[in-house]
């Protein structure tokens, strides 16, 4: 009989935002006339910019016809995709990078969770904590993290605490690692990392061979300009960064399905022989075998946000979700809350009250206030204390869920 | 500094379609006035059907407004596709299974190419031979299938030959094995296999407590009653084996990107231990870890092949390619060429004339007839000394294909 991959089996049953669908689901079930308001999934509310609806429905066009109907694109993507991708979100910004070191894909959580295929076993991954969990749930997927560990550790994997003792600015790793997972800005804490500490992270990584997998999906979301938007902003990177990108959070790509990989041709890994192998080539041979390109209709879409008028309409939506997160972290501070990010990126990072653990809290928030936010152990053993409260709500609903958690804050203090 | 998966660099750097795309890239480069026609890779010409690109228009207006608006789809796909395809790929055809054993993805590809993760790294694999190269490669990546000797065959794999002389209807293993890929109708052959014969493979997996993987992209394509569209006609496979779908050929989705795998709640593998291990819940966990869904669109633009209209729609562009099958079988058979498949399947596969392996013939019909087959080598190495031809053409490109081909013939005759 077929033997089963038992690094499956280290897992627990349910990815985290699956298991907090469920939660709600069966609070739904039980109070059907509950007005629930979810600001807890990092999903968008908002609508697709008339740019990008235009360019789907002319993409539909396209293939109604035989004469421009196309089947198969290319498993890395689009031309015209990449040339767009290059010239605005690189060249732009003074980052030289070419078209064939991009690698389009139906969003960042494919890539960010596949990508480890390409490393060895054995490799020592280090990750931030708290995290995005993909990082880690692939690695465990992969046979990589050992065995987890009673304080919600797992023995393989070098953990980098992020709170608001340190700032939540990660300290270089104490023992060696080869492979580093950041996230700026960040998700869950939605704080940021400047140019200088970003280069200290590259630095090592030079100095110590190793690769650093950066995700950069809430790029779009910085406002202050010593905030890099790319890592290869800091020179050096191209040598020792992949970097993943999303139109999720950019353009309210959630339901449509696009990003991209940037896998620079200066990058590589070693054999046990120690030969250095470039890592671009063995990623397209991966995307090639395993993957069939992105939807022609969500490139063309993708494609729309780069246009003059694409641009302002994204940007109009991003500004409106910047305006909740102020009002979020104004309102919350009021309250009292300890609260963290929400300037340069679209999620708040809350301190929940002394003594209450962040499931406590979603469960009180949910079942008091029915307001949905995700418990911060949920991203690793240093999220305890902490939710993370998102910025993509409609402006009633995020203001409607503002004074529910002011009402139940001040039933709390009487 | 990271280690890389050395299993990735035993495969050739280039996955067969790219290596062909490679090659008639050079040769129009070098003759930019040559009228290439493909007959190579299986994608599709003719356009969707109206009914589909009515629901793309429609889903794209959806995304438009904000009331109507949809971000992140559950990872497994919307209930309106997967009950869409349990009524009328299942229920309709006598076979009992759950929406909740339907995944939604994004093509075939990736699900064939994923689903071995998550089975143990010593499970030992049976494929016929030729084959699709995806099930084998992404067994390399996978780290299964040992060493590849001079023969072409892989250390650790079982080979099925798959050829005239057994009227392409494999064997059953003579050695003991845990999972066995089969395609039917077959890709490349396009021959198919008869409910007795596929009972006799149901029956072995039932006695050997193996897990048959089986890829049923082109069942739309049977005319044949006694063909069985899908394996869980038989008897007992709901226990035994998981199937992968795609609308790439039954609807002309290549680019759209759709398609869907059934994981039935009885399919099992054991641990070291044992015990008996449900792949369904596995396999959703993969899913929610490493994948975010299928674009809403594509999953709007399939619900809407099963509509009374669509269903008419994409039968008559099934009919348009078949009618091309039948005039290839017809002209070639005429010409002298042996050959097979292309009566319940989109594929023809013909042999290469004696002495000429099919890299040579693949080169000559390049060069000389500017037609583009894929040679059967490619597919492994009972395929040596066949190409595969598509019905995908257009009708007119076809019958131009078919006269240089017949000319090219006439020519060596002489």
């Amino acid at each position: 009989m077929a033997h089963i991959n038992e690094d499956f089996l280290k897992l627990s049953g349910a990815y985290l935002f699956s298991e907090i669908a469920h939660k709600v689901k069966t609070f739904k079930d039980e109070h059907p006339d509950a007005n629930v308001i979810s600001l807890g999934i990092g999903d968008v509310t908002q609508p697709l910019a008339p740019a990008v609806v235009e360019a789907l429905h002319k993409a539909a066009d396209e293939l109604a016809s035989g004469a421009t109907f196309r089947g198969y694109g290319p498993e890395r993507g689009y031309d015209f995709l990449r040339k767009a991708i290059v010239e605005n979100d690189f060249i732009a910004r003074g980052i030289n990078l070419s078209e064939d070191e991009i690698f389009v894909n139906d969003g960042a959580k494919s890539d960010t969770g596949n990508f480890q295929e390409l490393l060895a076993k054995n490799v020592r991954i280090a990750v931030t904590d708290p995290i995005y969990p993909v990082y880690i749930d692939s690695n465990v997927m992969g046979g990589r993290t050992g065995v987890l560990g009673s304080n919600g550790h797992w023995s393989n994997v070098v953990y980098l605490p992020c709170s608001a003792e340190n700032g939540f600015a990660p300290e270089l790793p104490a023992e060696e690692v080869d492979v580093i997972y950041l996230c700026y800005p960040n998700n869950p804490t939605g704080t940021t990392l400047t140019r200088k500490e970003l280069q200290k992270w590259v630095q090592y990584a030079l100095e110590h061979d190793a690769l650093i997998l950066y995700d950069a999906a809430y790029e779009a979301y910085i406002q202050n300009d010593d905030i890099p938007h790319s890592i290869y902003e800091i020179e050096g990177a191209q040598r020792v960064a992949v970097e993943f990108h999303s139109f999720s959070k950019t353009a309210g790509f959630t339901g449509v399905r696009c990003g991209y990989t940037v896998v620079p041709r200066g990058v590589a890994a070693k054999t046990e022989k120690g030969d250095r192998i470039t890592l671009n080539p063995l990623w397209n041979r991966r995307q090639s075998t395993k993957f069939n390109g992105t939807s022609y209709l969500s490139q063309r879409a993708a494609e729309a946000i780069y246009t003059p008028e694409g641009k302002k309409q994204i940007q109009a939506t991003i500004n409106y979700y910047m305006e909740n997160a102020r009002q979020m972290r104004e309102a919350l501070t009021n309250m009292g809350f300890e609260v963290y990010g929400g300037t340069d990126a679209p999620y708040l990072w809350v301190r929940t009250p002394k003594g209450t653990t962040s499931w406590e809290f979603f469960d009180t928030m949910l079942h008091k206030a029915q307001v949905v936010c995700t418990p911060g152990v949920g991203f690793g053993p240093a999220g305890e204390g902490y939710v993370r409260l998102t910025a993509f709500g409609q402006h009633e609903a995020t203001a409607e869920a503002l004074k529910r958690i002011e009402k139940l804050a001040k039933h709390k203090e009487n």
